[in-house]
C-alpha cells in the first residue's frame, strides 16, 4: 500500500526512533526535559526568533498563538482555506472568541488591496467595534494545494498590519516546504512576522510535534495558554527528541517530495476530463468535476489497487508524498493513478451525451 | 436643522409622549408589566408567530438570538454587511463564541447558490468541525442602502437552511420598510423563519425598543438570555407603551418616509459625479468619490446649512428619513443637498486636470 | 393590596412620570440625549466619580462591569450571597469567562482575614494560573437582608486588593440605603473603589436604569461594553429622566422605608418560632423553619389577605418597603402578617410533638 | 539526587523505552494508530467503561471532559482543593464559561450535606439562572495530601447529581493509587460516575499521557473536544504504547510507593514542632508553620543534601514517591529529611522566646 493521503502519515524511521528510544528527558512541567529544551533552542536559532515552545501540535500551536495574540471581539483577517479557519474555525471562536473577517481567492493568497477591501467592508473603525488585531498567513497553503505565498507580499501585509496595530502570524507548518521550493531562506520569511509556527509531523516526519516562535513576551503568554488548552507535557523529550532529530535529518530532502509529486502531476498530464493543480511543494490536486463519478468511488478505486489518496471534497482528490515514500514507490503509485483515471475518463466517454 | 443621520432620531411624539406617561406598568421581573404584555401580544399577532418578547434594543435582539440559537464553535452563515457582523462582530464573537461564514454582495443580497459556495469552502462537514446552525437574512439591508429582500429567495434559503439543520434567523430591524415597499404582508416574509426581531425605535418611531419573535420554546430561551444579558427591566412599560402606540399608529405611514427619500434621490438626478443609490425605502446614499473632497467635509458643509447627513465612509453619504421630516422639510433639505453638492461639483471641475 | 416583594416593584409617582413625558432627549447612540447627559453628569458629581455613565439595568452594570475590569481567566473574589454569583453567576462566567474564588458568612460581610484565606486556597500565584484581577463588595448586601458593609473594612479590602493589583468594584445597587441608615456621606463609600453601579430602579423608585461610575477610562470601556451588550439605547432620555428625577426626590426619603420595615419588625417580636432578621435597611427576612408549613404557603396565605411578599426560599419569607408604601399601609401590613404568622405557630403547636 | 517532588518525574524505564522504540503507530488523526488503540481498548476494559480515549495530559482529560459536559453558563460543584479548581481555573473558566459553586474542607472530602448546602447556596433554581450541570470528584486528592475518597460517598453524591440533573465526572489522576490503598477494585469507583480520567504519567510512570472514559456519546463529544484543544496528534503511539506498558506492567506495584511514603513518615514521627499529614497513599505533607523558617529555604536545604521537594506554599512541604524511588533511596532520603528538619527544630528553639 502505498499511502499518499497526507504529509502526516509518515511513520519514525528506525534512526529517529532509536533517537527517541534514548531521549534525555525529564518532567518539562518543572523545565526539566532538556531533550525539549534542546529542540526549543535549535529551532529558535535556526528560524531566528528570539524564543521557541515544543508543542504537541500543529492545532495546538495555532490556538495558542490566536489566544495569546488577541483578546475576544477582536478581529482576525484571514484567507478561508487557511487551516485556522477551515479546520479550526470552530475551536478558534469558541476559546479565543474572535471574529473572522475573511479573504478568499483560489490559490489562497492575497494582498494589500484584499487587505484594504475587507478592512473597509466593516463599520467606521473605532473601538466600539471589532477592531483588527491578528492578520494570519500560512505558507504554503495547505487547503489550496500548498501554494508558496510570496515573501514580497508577505513582507506588504506585515507592514500594512503594523501599521494599523496588529500583530501577523505566519502558519509555517509547511513553510520549510516554502523554503525547499523557493530556495529562499526561511528566516527571510520569519523576520517579517510577529510569530511563527512549524509543524513537525507533517513533512520533517516526527510522530508527534510542532513549535512555536516569537519575542520572550509572546512566548511566555504562548508557554501559558500551553498549559490552559492542556498541552504542557510531563516527559515530552519523548516526542521532541523525534522532532528534533527531523529537523537535523529531513529538511534538506523536503526537495525530493516535491520532486516525486512532480512525477505524479507529469504523468497525469494527457488524461482529458480532470484537472491537476500542482503549486510546486509536496501535494497534486485532481478536480475530477467532469467524470461522472465522485472522488470517494476514485478513492475507494485507487486503494483497491494499493493507492491511498484523499477525496478532499465531492469532486477532488489530494495526493501528497513524506519520507516513506520513495522515488520508486512513487512512480508506482503514478502508473496506477494514471491507469485508474484514464479507466474512468473512457467510461465517461460512453455515459455523457 | 433637519435631521437626516438615521431614522433612529425620531423624537418622540406629543401623543406617543401622553402614551407613556398614561403608561400601565408593573415589574416585568415579575411579569407584572401589562403594557409590556400587550406589546408582546400585540405583535406576536401582528407578526404572525406564536410569541414575542420585548427588547431594550435592536442589538440586544440580535445578540440573545444568536446566542440563543448558537453554541459555541457554531458557524453562522450571514452577509458580511448585515448589522450582526458589521456593526455586532465583537459582541457576537465574544458573547456566543460561533464563526461567521461571510457572503458578500453589493446590495447585500444573497441567494442558495451563494450558500452552497460558502458552506463547500470549510472543511468537509462532520461533526467535530464547525457547523452551519444560523443562516441569517437582514431585510431591509441596512448598511447597503435598505434593499429590499425578495421573499421567494428567503423562502428558498429556509428551505437550504433547514434542510441542513440550520435555524434562519431574519434581522428585521426595517421589515415593515420592506413589508411597505413591496405591498407584500409582513407575515410572508415571517413565516419561513424560526426568529425575528423588528425595531421599534427605528422608522416607526418608539424611544426605546425591538420586539423579538419566534416559536415557546425560542421565546423561553430568548427570556433567559436576556436577563443574562443585563435586559429584564423593571417598569419596562415605560418603554412598551411608546412600542405599543408606533405599532398601531406609524405603521401606516412608513410609505411617507420612502417617498420623502425618493423626492430627495430625484432632485439629485442630474447632478454629474456623483452616484446616488436608491433601493425604494427609507435611505439614500450617495457615493461621493469623484467629488475630490471627503464625506466628513460635505456632512460638516451640510450642518452649516441646516441639513444633517451621516459620512458613512470616508466617500459616502447617507441620508434617511422619519417621522420628524414632513414633506416640506424634506423639500427643503433637497434644495439645500442639490445645492451644496452642485457647488462641490463646480469647484471638481477646476480641480481635476 | 400591599407589595412588599421587592423595592423594584413601585410605580413612578405622578411627578415622576410628567418629569418623563417632557423629557428632553435625542438619540443618545449619537450622543444626543440631552437628558441622559444631566443624569451622568449629576451622578457623577453626587458620587463623586469622574464619569458615569447610564444603564438599563444593575444587571447590565455589573455585567459591563466585570467585563471592563477583567480578561477571561481572570479570578473574580467576590461573596457567594452577592447579586453577580447569586443571580448573574451564569452570565457573568458565560459572557466574561472569569473564575469566582467564593467567601462565605451569613450576613454577607467579609474581612482582609478571609480574602487571605481564600487567596492562599488556590495554586501558587503565578502567571500560569487564574490571578485575582477583581475583588466585588456589595452594600447593602442584597440577598441576606440587607446588611451594611462597614466603611472601615471597604477601606481594607480595597488597600488588599489595590496592593496585589486587583481593582475593586462596589456593587451598589442600594448604597444609598447604606449611607442613609449610617449618616455616612456617599462619597466616603466610592472614593476607596475602582467602580461604582447604583441602581435606580430599586429604592430610588425609577421605572428603569442604573448608573455605573469610575474614572474616564473605565467608562470609556464600558461605554463599549454597554454597546456589546445591547445596551446603547437610543432615546435612552425617556428613562434617564425618570432616574433624574429619583435623584432628585427620593434620595431623602429612603429613611422612610428604613423605619416602615422596623415597624414590621417590631410588630413581629414576640411571635415564637420565627426568626426574624432586620439589619437596619429597607428588608426583613422571616425564617419560618419551626413553623412545618413552607415559605410557598405562607406567602399565598398572605397574598390572600392583600399582604404580598417574596418566598426567599422554602423557609424563608422576605419583605421589602418602598415608596409606594405608606406609614399606614405599612401598620395594615404589620397587623396582617403578625395575625397569618401567629395563626400558623399555633396551628404548629398542635403538630409538632 | 532523590526526586521525591511529584510521582510525575519518573523518567520511563529500560523495558518502556523500549515499548516505545518499538511503537505500532499510524497517523491517528485518520483513526490508523494501532498503539492508541490497543491502550484505549485495555483501559476501556480495565476500568470497566464502554469506551477510552487516549489524552496527552491530565489537564486536557479535565478540560475537555468539562467542555463536553457542560454548556457556558452551567454551574459546576466542585472542591477548592480540585486540579480543576485549583490549578485549571483559569482555563475552565475562559475556554468552558461555566461557574463554580465551591465545597471546602480540609482534607478535600465532601458529603451530600455539603452539596445541598451549596446548592442551596445560591438563586432559586429556575432555567434564568445557572443550574448545577456538573459535579466533580477527585480522587485521590491531589493538592490536600492524597486522600482517599470513600467509596460510599462517591455513591452518594452521584445519586444526588443524577436526581438533579447533574453529571458526575471523576477526576481519577491517581484513582489506581486509591484502589491500591483500600483493595477496592477500581470499578467500583468508576461504575457511579458517567465520565473519569486516569493519569499515565503520574505514579504509573509514562513520559506522557491520560485516558479519558465514559459511554459512547460522551466519548464521541471527547474526540471533537480534543480536536478542538489541540490533542489530536499524529503518531499518537509513540506516546500511548508507553501508557500501555504502564498499565500493564506499573499498576500492581503502586503500593511499594505507598509503603515508601510510610517510611518517611514514620521516620519523622518524633520531630516536634512540625505536622505532618500522610493520608495513606504516596504523599506526605509536612507543615512547618513553628519553624520560623519558610517552606523554599528548607527545600533548598534539602536540595544540598540530594533531596528534591516540593515548596507547596511557605509554611507547606510535599514529598512524593514514584518508580524512580526504590526503598533504599527513600531510606537514604528519610535519614537526611529527617536530619535537616530535627536541626532546624533545634535551631527555632533558641529563636523563639
Amino acid at each position: 500500500m502505498i499511502d499518499l493521503r497526507s504529509d502526516t502519515v509518515s511513520k519514525p524511521t528506525e534512526a529517529m526512533r532509536r533517537a527517541i528510544y534514548e531521549a534525555d528527558v525529564g518532567d518539562n512541567c518543572f523545565g526539566d526535559d532538556r531533550d525539549t529544551l534542546r529542540l526549543e533552542e535549535y529551532c529558535a536559532d535556526y528560524f531566528g526568533k528570539p524564543e521557541a515552545l515544543f508543542m504537541a501540535s500543529g492545532t495546538l500551536s495555532n490556538q495558542v498563538a490566536v489566544r495569546a495574540l488577541t483578546q475576544p471581539g477582536d478581529e482576525v483577517v484571514i484567507h478561508r482555506a487557511y487551516h485556522i479557519n477551515f479546520f479550526e474555525a470552530a475551536a478558534t471562536s469558541a476559546f479565543s472568541g474572535v471574529n473572522f473577517n475573511l479573504l478568499d481567492s483560489e490559490d489562497g493568497l492575497y494582498s494589500v488591496a484584499d487587505l484594504d477591501c475587507v478592512y473597509n467592508s466593516k463599520a467606521r473603525r473605532n473601538s466600539n467595534y471589532a477592531l483588527p488585531k491578528l492578520v494570519v498567513v500560512e505558507n504554503t497553503v495547505g487547503s489550496r494545494g500548498g501554494t508558496v505565498f510570496p515573501l514580497t507580499t508577505i513582507a506588504d501585509i506585515a507592514n500594512w498590519a503594523h501599521t494599523r496595530g496588529a500583530k501577523v502570524y505566519l502558519d509555517g507548518a509547511r513553510i520549510l516546504h516554502a523554503s525547499a521550493a523557493t530556495g529562499i531562506d526561511v528566516k527571510q520569511y520569519t523576520r517579517h512576522v510577529d510569530a511563527i509556527a512549524v509543524c513537525m509531523s507533517k513533512g520533517l516526519g516526527a510522530p508527534i510535534g510542532s513549535v512555536l516562535l516569537g519575542d520572550a513576551e509572546f512566548i511566555a503568554h504562548a508557554r501559558k495558554y500551553r498549559k490552559w488548552f492542556g498541552g504542557d507535557l510531563h516527559q515530552s523529550g519523548m516526542a521532541a527528541s523525534g522532532a528534533l532529530y527531523a529537523m537535523k535529518h529531513h529538511v534538506e530532502r523536503l526537495t525530493e517530495d516535491h520532486e516525486n509529486v512532480k512525477l505524479l502531476y507529469e504523468s497525469l498530464q494527457d488524461i482529458p476530463k480532470i484537472r491537476c493543480i500542482y503549486r510546486g511543494t509536496n501535494m497534486l490536486i485532481v478536480r475530477v468535476d467532469e467524470l461522472g463519478v465522485t472522488a470517494d468511488v476514485l478513492a475507494e478505486d485507487l486503494r483497491s489497487n494499493d493507492v491511498l489518496c484523499l477525496a478532499w471534497d465531492e469532486k477532488t482528490l489530494r495526493f501528497m508524498s513524506c519520507l516513506d515514500v520513495d522515488r520508486q514507490s512513487m512512480q508506482r503509485a503514478a502508473a496506477i493513478v494514471r491507469s485508474i483515471l484514464a479507466r474512468r475518463v473512457d467510461a465517461s466517454e460512453f455515459c455523457t451525451p
